[in-house]
């Protein structure tokens, strides 16, 4: 198997990402191609000493930078290590693309280059939020932020659980429609109208859930529009950092503090590690030919070799071929039952 | 000035909210009126010594359940605690309110007993969130769930702006749209038919926001819909309460985590005391007659008190009037020149 490697993306490349790409190559046995400017990517993997790793780079003369608009990097960076590492899937060199570069930019390249799947009618970006027993899958978290209809929840609910079973290992994933309340009458206009198509899908749905399931362990899967997804997710970390830093303050006015965070470090270190999303890959793109995972902006060599990992997992489960037969199902049935228009 | 106070309403109560009213009562110089069944509420007043508060004890037989469907309060329980607090507001026998109950059930009672101010379509719940250097005001989390219009989120940044200024004081609210991306362009279509109406508004509008702009203090108000605030609230919520579970059981782990902890305690406090959203004294329910402050269920007696607080302030700073003369001015102005309905 073949992942193309977007060398350039992240707040660290090329550094972390060669060092990941070759950590993957060796310990899962893959294919890795480097995209990226040819010298300066070279110079980094022979710093690292790529050993028995199978790598090749593959140039790219641009990147794509994290705050640049989706519509330029589309159209006016055809050459970007990005567009180039989607070209290598369309072209079938390769079978997957990991990048932990600008997020909307990578979507929108996903989405015109590799197209979307029989069946889909909006890709979706998944996260993988840690809760206290392992993790939850959260979709969509921004590719559809804005407008979402109900039949657009029905397919980020079908491909979140398919995601969760094929690459979580779930057997039966619970999937919860996010609402303000758990009753069935709770919610807008379009999660009511969402809620009898769930009910009716091959999947395991357990009702309306609320923001606090997210991360409590009580779901699997939690299905809401883009808009919702993508404010929580930026909420958190907003929220993440500003406890750190606030703690952290606190924590410095204090010699006495300092030695006790010092004596408790390991169980703080041990807390990290279990929430620690880098475990899970990074964010999936669902919907979309091929496979694109999208690293943190801040990942480390860990986390893109994660990423890869789950890459090559996405392959191997098939986890495209599973959401085109499940939705050719659903949309026959469910759909039309309901006289609900997909676009 | 007479505050009305549900005994009844809280995980804690009456214990704690009689020993909040009895010291806002002392310290703030306040009338409470502590509305509940007569024998239980004395018997809590007789504990704690009242002393020199001037505490009247007001009879209400019934009281509403955490749980309890808003309907049920309303149409069943006319004498619970929190119905006869807002009757007490609607006959001119108290200024304000505070309950620490169902606030689903508050705000049913409050917009049915009391009513809407004038040329209020929607009344809001107004969430005090902590961000690194004071509180961002954060609405409406959830009077709203079912369907925004622009419009709602115009009165919504209005109100916001007006309790900013004068409860917590801010010159010049900095009021934000919460959105996907800070570009004008950025957003939902009820967002960005907002948008316009938020610039032509009398108030200080900085745009968009993001999810992580609740809490970095770039905002002193932040306005969304009541399904997204609902939701980013009760995911606050449960994030917090899982991270402070799985940190506590790594620490419970180790003898020499439990030392360090028991060494940086009083930064800990320090961290926890500056983030206390007790301080700000519950949320208000903006937009409707007479004043409504509602606490959290967990609320302690500080809590309590400063809630009693806030309410004294709510009034004496006339924050309604000042809400329905500046919606009055903007719906001459901007609703006619762009067309908008206001049901």
């Amino acid at each position: 198997m073949r992942i193309a490697v977007d060398a350039m993306g992240g707040d660290k490349a090329p550094g972390v990402v060669v060092e990941g790409a070759i950590k993957a190559s060796v310990e899962y046995d893959l294919e890795i191609l480097l995209v990226g400017p040819q010298d300066i990517v070279k110079e980094h993997l022979n710093r690292y000493n790529p050993g028995k790793s199978k790598i090749q780079i593959i140039h790219a003369s641009q990147s794509v930078l994290m705050d640049e608009s989706p519509t330029d990097a589309v159209r006016k960076k055809r050459d970007s290590s990005m567009h180039v590492s989607a070209h290598l899937i369309k072209n079938g060199e390769a079978d997957a693309m990991v990048t932990a570069g600008n997020t909307a930019a990578a979507l929108a390249i996903a989405r015109s280059i590799l197209g979307k799947l029989k069946g889909v009618s909006r890709p979706a970006i998944a996260a993988i939020i840690p809760n206290t027993i392992d993790a939850t899958i959260f979709l969509d978290v921004g590719a559809n932020a804005g407008s979402c209809g109900p039949e657009h929840l029905l397919e980020f609910a079908m491909m979140g659980s398919i995601y969760s079973k094929l690459i979580l290992g779930k057997d039966s994933p619970r999937v919860g429609l996010l609402s303000v309340g758990e009753e069935k009458t709770k919610g807008s206009f379009i999660t009511l109208s969402a809620f009898p198509l769930l009910e009716q899908a091959p999947i395991n749905f357990i009702g309306n859930v609320e923001g606090k399931d997210i991360v409590n362990g009580h779901a699997d899967v939690v299905v809401c529009d883009g808009f919702v997804g993508n404010t929580v997710l930026k909420f958190a970390e907003g929220a993440s950092g500003m406890f750190f830093e606030v703690i952290k303050a606190e924590i410095n006015r204090s010699l006495r503090a300092k030695l006790g965070m010092l004596l408790a470090k390991p169980a703080f270190k041990a807390f990290s590690d279990k929430l620690d999303y880098e475990r899970y890959g990074g964010a999936p793109i669902l919907g979309i030919k091929g496979a694109c995972l999208i690293g943190h902006g801040r990942s480390t060599a860990a986390a893109i070799k994660e990423a890869i990992r789950v890459s090559s997992d996405f392959v191997r489960h098939k986890v495209n071929s599973n959401i085109e037969e499940s939705l050719e199902k659903i949309k026959d049935k469910i759909l039309i039952d309901n006289n609900t228009d997909i676009n």
